[in-house]
């Protein structure tokens, strides 16, 4: 990849996007990224940041020294900029905001006012408002004149004209598009479009998604509580939040934080510590349960050999309707309106190849140990378990998500306990009473 | 919700967003959906169906005429259109197609034979393209005299100019702030962008969904083999890859496939047995290893009693495992670059979790039991056990995706298999050396 000649490859990387970058240096291991680093620091482009996951922002950020840092920051759109700085360490954060021109600074520490993961968080300061008298010639020519005179008193890309009243208040938006096909002597009153949607700055950021996602949008005004425009968000940055929190889910389903991917042996190994040391706990429950039956197992040890596969089909069973629950809670295709239809459901579902499983496993170990009796006990237990399995799967996280806790974290650490618990008494149980 | 007042509902709806409509139709069950769908009949507009699931979606189109149906997709742009159209049942689409303006049938038509989940199948025929040699002004006046004379000429939004040359092939792109940006006497050549990101009609939608997240994209150009431009991808319909793509893949790791949540009791029993039926199986071969140590567990029941501890550590370490490698794989994090960096990593993590465990399960297992010889053995198992789950964890998904199988769909059956195997194998064989 990169021979001995730096000269070259940092002519190279000079070329490249931001996101390209990135890339590499998230391909590399973290000998390969100092010597990168270093090769691009001469003329660092911020950009490369914002396109890094965060740890290993954190890493870049510490081979380069605070100026070189503010003067890259400063070329930000101050939307990326705070995106790059919230991060980031205290002090890091410090010795940047120090180093930053008067006004970026200011615009970027109000950013960071907004509550994290906030439509505040993720808007850019930089937009273009006219007030609404005004035809398309006059916003033309003042566009026009405006990039002649000062090129950062407009953003870089935009999307839409936000109108607004004498109170800087939003009263609609024009797409550009439609004002490149209005002739110059329309007035933008008569082509905006007034049923917008806008959010306050301390909108959380998921909320932002879902309503750019539902309703196509590319770009949306922030407005502070009076209802003045103070910032606009872009389609960009929303696309990292859907892709970020549909992630998160993932992740945290699987007993997994972010960023997991960069760590180190040992941070990943503390991190994921406490996730197996909650598994370990559930585990030990489920073998106090198999500790009541040591008699009963020691009299038939086929059971010991089968029990296992009645708490795994429920835990499979209850995965199955858990993950469909957390990812509808999360997109909110499941709420309160349609909550008791959807336990309800997966009630009937767990329990239909409850019935199935039983007739299948039942007959096997009918088979395998020449016993009626044992198949019958494995059928049963595997229709209550299935059972169980589909309505704690749906219930667990609806009942997280009204206690404001992130079922996606909790969920299935409470749902092996249930299949697991309800697994073993129920088939250990019935052992008891029917074979002996 | 909806009191006895059809008409008072119809004409609320008439003036809500498609998306809000489709949301609302998500909501409600079968029997109300049937009755919204005839309200809105009179003047359905197809842009809902594009906002709605795919079960669905099929769901309202079977509430609809084929003439109605045709005559809401004619209004739709042709991306939109063929999103809606490619799912339905062949009797649906025909019906619908038939019913269709000969021109929009024949672009809507060209859009299916592009392989599903291409660029083809997203893309918009409605572009604005123009010549390198155009000015500003001239362009503007273009834009305007079309939209004076006929109004679908012009896509309904548009974000970027394409300039080709005189082969219809692409040179580069302008965006519309841009252009808002220049005097009328500026070339459109000095100020395009030449270094764009454009697409064959048969590339994957997942690579156009990456290009768009990784250079921000928001309108991108799709060419044919000649490089000629034959539609754009805009943002609205990436963001919707984005999320079904890691919905999909979320979805898959818990077993269970796309709009599970909408489908009947009876449907979404069928969907998921064959996944169950596949762990079925791995249960019984776990099973089958528990039978060969029936002997030793007839003489030390504690074996029993703590052998799905050991299971049950491998199998919660290996998803951890499996859920950062399946995601890493799927945004392209992990790569042959690193993959034996990524692998080697995850076994150490596994093992040092390991030993981390033994000790705890280890000490537990010695002074429930009082032996000391037991915790020895839960330990060994332990380690042995989470080093594997680490391994694989990583191992099988990269081997599944060079084979080109989907990794969500099919590694956690494998992983479990591993996982249950080593682990009651080192468990109990472990046992009956030592203990016997």
């Amino acid at each position: 990849l990169e021979a001995d000649e730096p000269d070259v490859v940092a002519a190279l990387l000079a070329d490249w996007h931001a996101g390209d970058v990135a890339h590499l240096l998230e391909q590399s291991d973290a000998e390969e990224r100092e010597r990168l680093v270093a090769l691009l620091r001469p003329s660092f482009d911020a950009e490369i940041l914002a396109y890094l996951p965060l740890d290993l922002r954190d890493e870049v950020v510490s081979l380069l020294n605070p100026k070189e840092l503010a003067a890259a920051v400063a070329e930000l759109d101050t939307d990326d900029a705070v995106d790059v700085i919230q991060d980031l360490d205290d002090g890091a954060r410090q010795a940047i905001l120090e180093n930053l021109p008067a006004e970026t600074r200011a615009l970027v520490e109000e950013g960071l006012t907004f509550p994290e993961s906030s439509a505040g968080r993720l808007m850019s300061r930089e937009f273009v408002s006219v007030p609404q008298f005004w035809t398309v010639g006059r916003l033309l020519d003042y566009l026009r004149a405006a990039a002649g005179t000062d090129e950062s008193a407009l953003p870089e890309q935009f999307y839409d004209i936000f109108v607004v009243d004498p109170m800087h208040r939003v009263i609609g938006a024009v797409p550009l598009s439609r004002v490149m096909r209005s002739k110059r002597t329309v007035r933008l009153m008569d082509i905006l479009t007034k049923d917008i949607h806008s959010f306050s700055a301390t909108a959380d950021q998921e909320e932002v998604a879902r309503s750019f996602r539902r309703y196509g949008l590319v770009s949306a005004p922030v407005v502070d509580k009076a209802g003045r425009l103070i910032g606009v968000v872009t389609v960009d940055d929303v696309v990292d939040v859907i892709e970020e929190e549909a992630e998160e889910d993932m992740l945290r389903l699987g007993g997994v934080g972010e960023g997991d991917l960069y760590r180190a042996v040992l941070d990943t190994t503390k991190s994921r510590f406490s996730w197996l040391a909650v598994n370990l706990v559930t585990a030990i429950v489920a073998s106090v349960v198999i500790g009541f039956f040591e008699t009963t197992i020691a009299q038939v040890v086929a059971l010991a050999v089968l029990m296992p596969i009645v708490a795994s089909m429920g835990g499979n069973a209850g995965t199955q309707t858990l993950t469909v629950a957390v990812r509808a809670l999360a997109t909110r295709e499941l709420s309160e309106a349609n909550a008791a239809r959807v336990i309800g459901k997966e009630m009937l579902v767990g329990t239909a190849n409850g019935v199935l499983f039983a007739v299948l496993a039942g007959g096997i170990a009918c088979l395998w140990f020449r016993d009626p009796l044992i198949g019958l006990v494995i059928g049963i237990a595997m229709i209550v378990n299935m059972m169980c399995a589909g309505l704690f799967g749906a219930l667990i996280p609806f009942a997280l998500h009204r206690m404001k806790i992130d079922p996606a974290v909790a969920s299935s650490v409470f749902l092996t306990t249930v299949t697991d618990v309800v697994g073993f008494l129920a088939f250990l149980g019935l052992a008891s009473l029917i074979l002996l």
